[in-house]
């Protein structure tokens, strides 16, 4: 794979590069590292990449990969650059003929998302989204088991996704991260539900097999001076007359990278935390609660080929990135050898959860500032 | 003290003798436990009460107590019915010369809130209500700590109150509790709402020191055929910028009696769990997670009078509702003294919770039902 | 009831008190609570006890009580003093006709046991003994399971109680329970294993219903200037071919009172925590590990009558505790009726845990001062 | 590196290979992955080796990889082949000037661990041992906070490590892993205490910072037909005075990979568990309870470098051993710049930590055979 973004002392880039390595089945062949050649070389460098396949632009980068051989060039671009570069990037590696592996949001707004899933369709290639947290092998279980009926059909989806570290001016103590997430140029009209919050919806789609299609939101920026959301709480109507509640937030102090999903059926309940992945909590009206753990004998077929180690030995977020990249690269496989991209085994975020993210987040946005009460998720 | 409701079979009478009993410092002494006079003749019995001070009606009872020389009569009364009775019971008290300690919520209507309140002003008496949650020594220091700053300006209250006993029709299942809860006559309003909402809303206001200012509110009755609602979300205001959000339900498959809060200010967040209410959470950006635990040294003293056992252990339901009892009994004494009944230590739920409380519940179920988005809570 | 010890101050008599008032089916009506007359006095007056009840010397008390007409004195007594007057006290009550509930170590030392034993039995008359943790819900649960055969043949017992409270020389600081567990004169043979060690042993042998066999102890005075053990560990051999390991620690500094307890059968296992009293684990090889609850509809019929509120509203020691005394009175009634004391619901320790405690004591003692392995526990 | 055993269907070969790979510093260029030469060279095949460089035979490896350039030949050996293994192939590999990282026990008896500390002597070669959680961030912490004397002078650690997964006879039902770890000839002395009470007394060991001097042990082989022991228990008397107590188990239904520590000094206490490693506990007489978690600001320098994702992304088993992993490397770095290898931040367990390993296994057994209470942990 060809890296864009993600030069040294960048967080992201390293965990897609140490998720990708992870199984040996990727190999990171190229990057532009930075838009600033020096910078993006040294990264390069320091990767042991050949320096002639390190790019101080992206747009060369495409077109010097293209113009390798087939059996040598990069076969797909990760995209690890702030929210603003998606897009331009995607659509370059488009052009160019290589599939894409994008950090979320896709775009920074959803007319560039809409743009973009024409530019896929037009492509044939294939489009992969890191909502990483659908990628542990619990998440995947808890989907399954909904799908199966095991709860009944679904009343109510409480989905949380806080976090401490926005709780003071971060923008103005020099980190990196807090400037551009604040920075509606390069972050789009949300910080808060632009980051986080949509990981919370798409996770909660995602377990529920339910859409969200009316919310009712209040998002706040707490610190003053800023020009977006640090917290938000939403009202969510779904599909079959499920309701539910959204909370996101970035100056909840103490709190770390607090993501929970709670999910209410007729017959039961679940509920799973992503600080402690390993634990799915199933909860019944007439038996006791049950906790099942990762590599439980007892788990579905697709949290088994989810996990790399024994029950007990816990996995962790970069292993459910690595479960994103390794069902990504089984569609590349499946998509050259023209067999079927979407068995449940390969299943990874798209062009779609794209749409419906950014979608997401705009909605959150304008129903926020509204004195009416609810507001359709439209479909597009 | 003397009982109305509360006969054998009744859940919530049997704790509140539980409660008064635990200290050694109040005694009951007469009932009006049924309005089948030969069931309240029983539970008298089983209760080993003096025959003559059994009583088939709660009006009797007022007046043949009130006839009792003072040093023998009752001194307060404790109302353990259905909704519907508590006001006329009150008032009646009232009339009689007795100090009042209800079960929450206060009245089955804010109007007659109101005229309690007008009561219990003319009558110079004593009014309690049982907001139990309140009485555990760790939700006592959760409100000292925020009162003394330790969090800072406030930004944000998260109070959930969810159980699973009414995600079925138990309303046609002999279930006595629900026929009544889900009953607009004996219950009101609301029946999640007016049951456990009226609790969370307490709890959020009573700790964070905030008052709510407005809601925008979503109830459903999940459950078909229901009249009242067994859910509920709603985003909250409070005062001085606080946001929050309030959840309550009776549907949540396999939930307990999940009471929580979690605060959270500009320095620092506090949580704290109902059902392990002997452990609360103190977060904060630049250090570690603290664990406080009941009858802690480094507890203020609050907690520690609201304490019966040493640490380790744990103190649970029936302590807290025999705080309400202790606080209640202490603000009698002091009544009697002529000394300040509001003291930190005689801290007890009272009529000004009563009217908030029925506000709280009204309001929730206008706001429902209404496309207007926000709904102010106005003062009373 | 009458009681001796437990004067304003101490601990353990307030807790006896609350016990047994909270289920209003018993009656403080005498004591000797101090051997300080005047002490005495007072505290029965802080009780509201008549003054003429209200003795300086227990000898007296039995004398007195004992001569008053049989509906009008005390039906029994219950020991709260310093381990060294267990045995006197309960010999002169059993001498004056009197049952007796007794803190544990039932004594000072093992011949004293047997020296009770024949005097309960030629009295014939009752007598308990306050292991109080036996008195949990969901401790009955997990023995009631064990017994059903539910975990298959028990291979394990793993039992601890952890304090910290002795860490550092309270004794040399005033507290007054620390300078009589440490003296032995007091305290008799062991402070850790005497106070603590005790319970964790009887909670092994009433859960897992087998009997201890065989021990193999290393005890330590870890504070300088010590005479008895503030800490010890023991290997376990037990009945039908089952191991274990028991530790009991007054010196771990920042445990409260962690009393835990876990067996692990051919099938599967248990977990309980004294902490966190409400929940019980239990863990299979092929299959979620199950969350059992106090209150839960899938408990036995003897957890069910031990416990007082519903789910979720967290029970505790006061409760486990009233369970203890419930279980007693009932016992007496039983006894006054003729019927049989032995049923599963009245089920309390007796004078066998208490010949066994002081065994245990004892040989945990000898044992750890031999260089010998393993010591047999006898059976007398 | 290259690769002797794990070949397909072996666990911990792949185990190695991705937390060998994760950060993308080591690169697997040769293998011996089964002694059946075709076996062996399918798994290169998987694995995308070059074919010459995939061996049926380790001795055939060495020699030939020794043949090789040196900046094309391997420059480690990583051993992940069963216990009987270990040391015929670490001592070719030093033979043939590799350096080796092995997986433990390191040896089949005290006997070899000592032949091969001369190896690697007179080799001037680097060893490492996969004593994987010393690897987790806050084992580090908690190693660096008592040698920097917070707990105070350490009295008690507590070391257990239980599994269930030999409770039945696995080794009759085709459980490879089973047949030769309860197979004296590949496994040696022990079962239970050689996989797993190794790797608790290395733990207990590398973070008290004290040495074990003596032991009481009882080991049994509960399940029927066994040569080797499924569980046992171990009093451990520590330097310095500190006692303790290390449990490990085979056989405890239910339980999963369940290793924890807990030390205790005289002014607190810490408690780690595995399965959910990204917390550490603190415990104090006069304060509250202190979490720590993986990522905190406030944690040391080792924890940080050992640490890959920001706070709240938990990091698992792999991490770990990637960290055993990247210390391993950074000395081969070191060895080879010829700075010194024993920087904090390059620890790794080593050819002591190998012979101080197979010197607990063999006292374990042989003085748990022993009608003597305490064995002597000799040094070698």
């Amino acid at each position: 794979m060809g890296m864009v973004g993600g030069g040294k002392g960048a967080f992201i880039g390293g965990i897609h590069r140490m998720a990708a390595a992870m199984d040996g089945e990727i190999e990171l062949v190229c990057g532009a590292f930075s838009s600033d050649p020096e910078r993006s070389a040294q990264s390069g460098a320091m990767l042991y990449l050949e320096p002639e396949r390190v790019y101080g632009d992206y747009r060369q980068m495409m077109s010097a990969e293209a113009a390798l051989p087939a059996d040598q060039r990069m076969q797909f671009v990760a995209i690890v650059t702030p929210n603003d570069l998606h897009f331009p990037v995607a659509e370059a590696a488009l052009g160019a003929g290589f599939h894409v592996l994008s950090d979320k949001p896709a775009t920074l707004s959803l007319a560039q998302a809409l743009q973009l899933r024409e530019r896929v369709r037009d492509s044939g290639l294939l489009y992969g989204l890191t909502h990483t947290y659908t990628g542990y092998p619990l998440v995947k279980e808890a989907r399954e088991r909904i799908s199966r009926g095991e709860l009944g059909k679904i009343r109510k989806v409480v989905v949380e996704y806080t976090q401490g570290w926005l709780a003071d001016r971060q923008e103005d103590l020099g980190n990196k991260q807090a400037s551009w997430r604040l920075n509606p140029a390069q972050a789009g009209v949300s910080s808060c539900m632009g980051d986080i919050g949509v990981h919370a919806a798409n996770l909660a789609e995602y377990v529920s097999g339910l859409n969200i299609t009316e919310v009712c939101a209040d998002l706040s920026a707490f610190v003053e001076g800023r020009e977006l959301d640090d917290d938000g709480s939403i009202l969510l109507r779904l599909e079959r007359g499920a309701k539910g509640v959204l909370m996101a937030s970035q100056v909840c102090v103490g709190e770390e990278n607090a993501l929970s999903l709670r999910i209410y059926g007729e017959n039961g309940g679940l509920e799973w935390r992503q600080q402690e992945p390993n634990t799915l909590w199933l909860k019944w009206a007439d038996r006791p609660t049950e906790m099942l753990r990762t590599g439980g004998a007892y788990l579905g077929d697709l949290a088994g080929v989810n996990t790399r180690t024994p029950m007990g030995h816990p996995e962790g977020y970069l292993e459910a990135f690595a479960n994103v990249y390794m069902a990504f690269t089984a569609q590349i496989r499946a998509h050259e050898a023209g067999s079927d991209k979407n068995l449940r085994s390969r299943d990874c975020p798209g062009i779609e959860e794209a749409v419906r993210g950014m979608n997401f987040i705009e909605l959150a946005v304008t129903a926020s500032g509204s004195d009416i009460k609810w507001h359709k998720f439209e479909q597009h």
